[in-house]
């Protein structure tokens, strides 16, 4: 049985839980923080979450482990057949975590731990999110799924980047993704309709609720 | 046939080019820089190189490129077979561009344009190739190759990745990485001895060149 490391309130976490429950394969949960220690660094060696343990040894990396489960057998698959088609999901994922989550991840100083943040870097900030929504605009499709009519990782790399992203650009530069985000509305609302979707959620709402204390 | 754009001095454009080369993959090069204008985003939302157009449109993404070109039938393949093996060329991959490419990169003002870098930034940047360097060390094997007995897309991207950012950081911070990762060294020699990489590096020191004028 694999061993998924990591907690419900890290993103990238809920991403690779999301793929295993959707795809019906059996997974213990390892309730782990970000660790530099030795024996956690042999497993994941910069010491983040998540971190996959399967039969062969650890896997690292959000992306990479999605692609490792896209590759074991299962009736449900998040990646198109086609070449081509598999690319472009792929593309959107990567710049989705690039030019959406990575941008965002520079709040989130101001949004957990109130840490000021000037004036020159919130428009410096402020400036990349404008430039990745028009990049993510150009590949996004909501047809209804994000890259398309079908469900793909795309989706699931979209929606718990949106979950935390949004939170920080709204209360730290008063800015709503679904504003630069044409689609993202309805689509964020389909996607609440999954039952594993809420599943994730409720179990990160509930870790969320023990930090608060 | 392929449309490669971009241009010869940028290593993601060198990553793809060579990857061409030696799946025997024809294509045309169109000398392209990066670029804002609207036409330029229709291919690559950022405005990034390298770009690949190919019959259905076109991609972007180095990483997401070379795993399209693998999908191609080749006699000569960059992947293990193995899906865990083939994931951790993947982690070896994503870890070389985002803890060692993406941090060099905050040198390329310097090592270009004779930018100033306070020596609190240079503590951090300093100490993040540390971190860097001590994860891939974790991964690395030089088995004579990257990832191990066979060559792989880890050569190939550690290889554009090491020889930029081992300029920046020994003009800009006096680090060799060959001090940083065990058998670097060794390796870079055997990877120079193959003609597509001598080929590539060829056109890349005729372009700077001509830059210099």
């Amino acid at each position: 049985m694999f061993k998924l490391y990591g907690f419900p309130v890290s993103n990238y976490y809920n991403m690779v839980k999301l793929a295993l429950l959707e795809k019906g394969l059996e997974f213990e949960e390892v309730l782990t923080r970000p660790s530099q220690k030795e024996d956690f660094l042999q497993k994941s060696p910069m010491g983040k979450v998540p971190c996959l343990v399967v039969d062969e040894g650890p896997l690292s990396e959000t992306d990479v482990i999605l692609d490792f489960l896209e590759e074991l057998s299962s009736d449900i698959n998040f990646y198109p057949v086609d070449p081509y088609q598999k690319a472009k999901v792929k593309e959107l994922m990567k710049s989705t975590e690039l030019y959406l989550e990575l941008v965002a991840r520079r709040l989130l100083g101001a949004l957990f731990f109130d840490q000021s943040l000037s004036e020159e870097l919130k428009t410096e900030i402020t400036g990349q999110l404008e430039k990745g929504a028009k990049a993510l605009n150009k590949l996004l499709k909501f047809e209804p799924y994000a890259a398309g009519a079908e469900r793909t990782y795309a989706d699931i790399v979209l929606y718990y980047t949106v979950a935390l992203s949004n939170l920080a650009t709204q209360k730290v530069l008063d800015i709503n993704l679904e504003d630069k985000l044409p689609g993202l509305h309805t689509w964020l609302e389909l996607m609440g309709e999954n039952s594993f979707v809420q599943a994730v959620d409720a179990d990160q709402n509930e870790a969320l609720k023990a930090m608060a204390g």
